[in-house]
């Protein structure tokens, strides 16, 4: 006979009930569609974004969320412009490149230079500015597929400081490798920040494909001469919001509940892994929970904005709700591959609070995961700064990064079937989490 | 015991023992590799088709070959230019396409039209000329995958004719789905004639995903605007050519066997399949029949020019070598993916002297198939009009047509161990087939 001490603990009937309904969901799929085809890309600070505002405000009144509102805030806006490279000697060439958000330009004329190369960021740090000044720098490491994603991290350095470290040394622009797992000439963008006083110079990833292209070039020993025409710049100031909307629960006294994603994408796919799913399926698992009778709790859906040039809506969040209680936060921005893992940031004696809500996600093939204090995620991080306890849903991201910051990011990606999954774990676990009416902290505040 | 028609009859020795020694070989890999890697792209009648002769002149002697020349031609020019279009209406966002080799330009300030869709070929051949005047046609239709790339034919008449179509009815652009079998942001791009003197237009492929939402728009029923910027022409005459090595038999009287690829490429990609591979695997097999004595025929080499915008290099060498006697053609412009079915277009009487060929690749996972008289090539079915017999291996094509005239046709997408498999089938072929005394023909002209 089966026996374990998860299996031991039952799923509450309702939640098993809610959450075997969710397998059959079509509205993460509707949502997911209609956000990345009716609106497409959505750009931190852009008109599409403002669109996209309007049409997520329409959906959640139309399906009957309570308190449809939008918070604004301002937020810096990068143009993208036109970017395009080609190995001028010895073996000319184009190369397939796409800057990396806030880069610099290189004016109308563009520039041309030798390249330098490096086979990691320690290389690059440690590099003699005299090897760089004038020069452009290629970063080229490549970056691992993992099922947690946890390459992301360290190999995401390249993209986040290179670009400064670059510039502080002198280069006349950067090119990366990609932060990307897959093979194809779809190089993926992101965002990093000029530190410590960096000038902006161009700073751009090349496909894949491109870099390995460039890495053998270099080892034949001959000088590389890269030409680059860049016409990205900074342009003001724009508008952005976060789009909210509740189920009002039963007792508006307690503490309530926050799920969500963000709304906009970056600006060459059209944002359906990233993140029209999460916005989709947290919407929809709510959706279910109100559908089927008031909640203990209030469920507040939020829709971020701006996530992508440096969760401007999380702080926004942050700074407007910071007197107000919070049960709990929750965020789906992994794409929409099948959880495997429910991982919590909650206090030590809310752990057998947890086990219900193990228990009900345990047949959808999730276990319990992590070490209790580390579940996040984006947007929320900004908010756990409050000190807000986490519950997390992870997303298989085996293939998440073949796809994240490309053109690629289409809904095409998105499979039907897994979606469902996603759409019945959020479910199980707000039908449990919501009508819990224990504590889930205190946890210290998020650093 | 094991016990076939085709296991009776033994491989002669020799053939066996070089088939098993190409299963290590390295010459294919580094001449794909030098090809895309020094040259890159190499577009018909272009400065870097012309670089690639000058490679492949030097990389020819350097092997060993003997009267490596090169036969010059000209070809018409056609200019890609640049390409972009959008949704404009109802939900405005940008497209991913590539103009079609021949496509006409929209003059600098591009077109605004509504779009018309239609599912099939067939469809847009039956339309009402009125409903298509002035605007920009949209056919979408997917291609399927399959070893044989048996839906290329077909499929690919979208492509080849739907410009033309368009054009007589009027059409001020047409978009069609990419002949493709994958799904990433990297439109097929592909040659077409204006037939009949139909007027060019702009002609663009759109990236699968491209082609999904512009299904989907188009079903929410509301009329599509299109805005389209494109500035590909016809810029005049090229010279192009055909670079041509030998290994010198043993007998000159003897008609030769010619055995070849295609040099140039289509401009997005740096053409590692298509054909960098081709000319690699076929020159590799020639130079280990070289380097094991001299073969009873002498064996041609030919890196073919401007296959892509129309076959220009296959029609040359049928005008020039139209007095010599060939023994028989060969050709490699499928991939380098493994070699699955040996093909033939010879004499009913030479199918005995088949026989030892099929049994020296059998122990490869090769089977002999396919009709006798249907194995031919793209630049060698010009040559096939002369009436030459052909013998065929074939490739499995079943992810060809992901990358094929793409972005992605990069040298990451060539499986070493593939590729090698590759060498020793047409390795074992030479060995028997150039050393064969008989005639393999004769047979009809190709139609
Ligand atoms: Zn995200
Ligand atoms: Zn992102
Ligand atoms: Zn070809
Ligand atoms: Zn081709």
């Amino acid at each position: 006979a089966l026996s374990s001490p998860l299996l031991a603990q039952a799923a509450p009937p309702e939640s098993a009930r809610l959450r075997d309904a969710a397998l059959t969901d079509d509205l993460a799929w509707e949502i997911t569609e209609g956000l990345t085809t009716e609106i497409g890309p959505r750009k931190a600070g852009s008109d599409a974004e403002a669109r996209a505002r309007d049409w997520a405000v329409a959906k959640l009144k139309a399906l009957g969320f309570a308190n449809v509102r939008v918070e604004t805030f301002e937020v810096p806006y990068w143009e993208r412009g036109d970017a395009s490279a080609e190995i001028v000697a010895p073996f000319p060439q184009p190369l397939t490149l796409a800057a990396l958000g806030n880069s610099g330009g290189t004016g109308p004329k563009g520039l041309k230079a030798e390249l330098v190369g490096f086979d990691s960021l320690a290389a690059l740090e440690a590099a003699d500015p005299a090897s760089i000044k004038g020069k452009i720098v290629f970063v080229t490491h490549r970056m691992a597929a993992a099922q947690d994603g946890s390459h992301y991290g360290p190999v995401g350095q390249i993209r986040r400081i290179g670009p400064s470290i670059a510039s502080q040394k002198g280069a006349a622009a950067i090119l990366i490798r990609s932060i990307g797992t897959d093979e194809h000439r779809n190089p993926h963008t992101g965002s990093q920040d000029w530190k410590d006083g960096a000038a902006p110079i161009p700073a751009l990833a090349l496909a894949n494909p491109d870099a390995d292209q460039l890495e053998r070039v270099l080892k034949r020993g001959q000088p590389v001469t890269i030409a680059l025409r860049v016409t990205a710049k900074m342009a003001g100031k724009r508008t952005s919001g976060n789009v909210i909307a509740e189920v009002p629960g039963r007792d508006p006294s307690l503490p309530i509940v926050l799920v969500g994603g963000h709304l906009d994408s970056w600006d060459q796919g059209t944002g359906a892994i990233d993140d029209a799913a999460g916005v989709a399926i947290t919407t929809a698992a709510a959706k279910r929970i109100m559908d089927a009778g008031q909640p203990l709790r209030t469920i507040r859906v939020v829709w971020f904005g701006s996530e992508e040039i440096g969760l401007f809506g999380g702080v926004d969040y942050r700074e407007k709700h910071k007197e107000e209680k919070h049960h709990f936060l929750a965020e789906s921005d992994f794409g929409a591959d099948r959880i495997w893992r429910f991982q919590t940031s909650v206090a030590d004696a809310a752990l057998p609070a947890m086990k219900p809500i193990a228990a009900a996600l345990a047949p959808l093939g999730i276990v319990q995961g992590g070490k209790n204090g580390d579940a996040s995620g984006s947007d929320i991080s900004e908010i756990q700064k409050l000190g807000i306890p986490v519950l997390a849903l992870s997303q298989d991201g085996t293939r998440y990064f073949d796809l994240h910051h490309t053109p690629d990011d289409t809904l095409d990606k998105v499979d039907p079937a897994q979606l469902r999954q996603n759409v019945a774990a959020w479910t199980a676990m707000l039908a449990v989490a919501a009508n819990d009416s224990t504590d889930y902290g205190p946890v210290p505040p998020r650093k």
